[in-house]
């Protein structure tokens, strides 16, 4: 590959499901930004799907062409994004393991993304010890690409203060070995479901994807959650918790046309139906072209795994270089 | 390598001291015998020294030569055993990764081994992650090589009953992949130190090396723990919990000779020199031969890690072919 001095940025998903309007505010959007400014790796972490997948292996399966539909969809360009796929670089899973010496027990038992999700996953008593150390695997995977850059939300803070406080301990421990990320924070609110719901997401059913049909998307927008008091076209709405709004503001455009329909709203006078019609305008405007490009991709599935195949070839590289690095500054034999 | 219809066995250690009595008495003579019964891998396991010993690398690399010449000073025949190092096998790490999802965090927690060494390691709240999990690490080895039998001491049990549910959960979920091993349980009662401490131990003070020269052996012979109440020769002496006896026991082929010295010292009249002394020609027809495969050995230093690294090619081919069937198992996407 040819070198650059762009920062190199990391991120990626688990592929368990297929990407939604949630996605896009929350990562998709950021990450078709910063390939024109920036080295960006894309992680299909099928590996870490397992860890709460692993007696569903197949629906990890199906979701890796899938998401990468949706990536060349909402706009990645192949020409300058590499796509790796975890499994496929099992490099990862040593440094995982070497890392994980430098991770305590107790660091894990705080992260809070990872206690939120073993309340939400009903692993009860029973949380698998794959899933406990992810924070420690994904730590594994930004130090491995020498991520310079990794966009977070809010809530991946933690992860990321774990990956500096890793190479500061690993760099401190056997020499400057380990690049220390720096986060590059979302200022980009989460985005509500379809319901209202703080957060969209597959299984909570509130989720409009990027793959939907006009139809879909169609019925999706005219049954969202709007004011409940809102009864009449004519009385007053509630923009506030409003998630036609809120997708108005995060999907509009023009946002001085997004203000006077508000101010409409507020005062009364606009009915719900308008508004959603005028949503429905936004997105199908947005997605379009992403439906467009994701029919070009489609007719062509080998083409799709083959650039998966030639990024992950690039990556791997870089991270058994990585791993070169820290096999010898771990003082590993050579036989 | 030549095919085999001798049942496989997987042992090793953690590269981290030079190898003592208690070694022999606990693992070195078993694997001496299975070696003409079995097809015996022993792993020289660097990576599982890391987890107790990441902030002193060096310490683990020194023993990797030292814990090789232990062996081959033991009678571990290079043309019957494959040697096989850890970390030239990452393989490992990956299948460790993909069996954690197959092990809950409490259990563990509930590990009595790994409970017991933490309290000993002073690692207090700060447990490393690493150090945690090297149980289900210790299952990869053992499935990865394909073992049918593995020699266990009555505190390793635990672990082996581990690698078994390890083994049953994974064929339930995914077809039948991983072989389930059997224990052979050791028999013999753990060998005191030399002042008579259950456990001998480097850390302790209290141990006699397979390397240790004739002087260094007769100094810590002659300065054995013995019975405090036998003052004079003449005063009869207590054998149980006396590690001269416990020795005699464990060493001297003649047990009617062991059995008439142990009257004589309960009657009176025989004095601790006298008894060191036998204990001390006893040992050394043992270490003889020993001492002199390690010269033959010392000699060659490149010779020696040739043996490591031959073994441990052979021993990643077989490695390598269980992560193919695992990986299938698991659905992965083969790129």
């Amino acid at each position: 590959m040819t070198p650059t001095s762009r920062p190199r940025v990391l991120t990626g998903d688990r592929p368990t499901g297929r990407l939604h309007l949630g996605h896009l505010t929350g990562s998709l959007r950021t990450r078709v930004a910063l390939q024109d400014t920036h080295e960006l790796f894309v992680l299909v972490a099928d590996v870490q799907a397992l860890t709460d997948h692993f007696d569903r292996p197949e629906v990890v399966r199906t979701h890796i062409p899938e998401v990468m539909l949706d990536y060349l969809a909402a706009g990645l360009d192949p020409s300058r994004v590499t796509f790796v796929l975890q499994s496929a670089v099992p490099e990862l899973a040593e440094l995982t393991l070497h890392l994980l010496n430098l991770v305590t027990v107790s660091k894990l038992r705080q992260n809070p993304t990872v206690k939120t999700e073993i309340g939400q996953k009903g692993f009860g008593d029973a949380v698998p010890a794959g899933f406990f150390i992810y924070p420690a695997a994904q730590v594994a995977d930004i130090v491995a690409f020498g991520a310079q850059v990794v966009p977070v939300g809010e809530d991946q803070q933690p992860m990321l203060e774990l990956s500096r406080e890793v190479v500061r301990r690993f760099n401190g421990l056997y020499g400057d070995t380990l690049i220390e990320p720096q986060a590059l924070l979302s200022a980009v609110p989460r985005l509500p479901g379809l319901d209202g719901q703080t957060k969209m997401g597959k299984s909570l059913g509130n989720a409009a994807y990027l793959s939907d049909s006009p139809d879909e998307l169609r019925r999706k927008v005219m049954g969202m959650y709007t004011d409940p008091g809102h009864l009449r076209a004519s009385d007053p709405g509630q923009v506030e918790g409003n998630p036609v709004f809120t997708y108005l503001d995060a999907f509009d455009p023009d946002a001085a046309r997004v203000d006077a329909l508000k101010a409409h709203y507020q005062a009364g006078g606009l009915g719900d139906v308008t508004v959603k019609r005028h949503l429905l305008d936004v997105l199908e405007e947005l997605l379009i072209p992403m439906r467009a490009r994701r029919a070009q991709y489609e007719a062509d599935p080998a083409g799709v795994m083959a650039l998966l195949r030639d990024g992950t070839d690039r990556g791997r590289v870089i991270v058994a270089q990585t791993l070169t690095d820290v096999r010898a500054a771990l003082n590993l034999v050579r036989l």
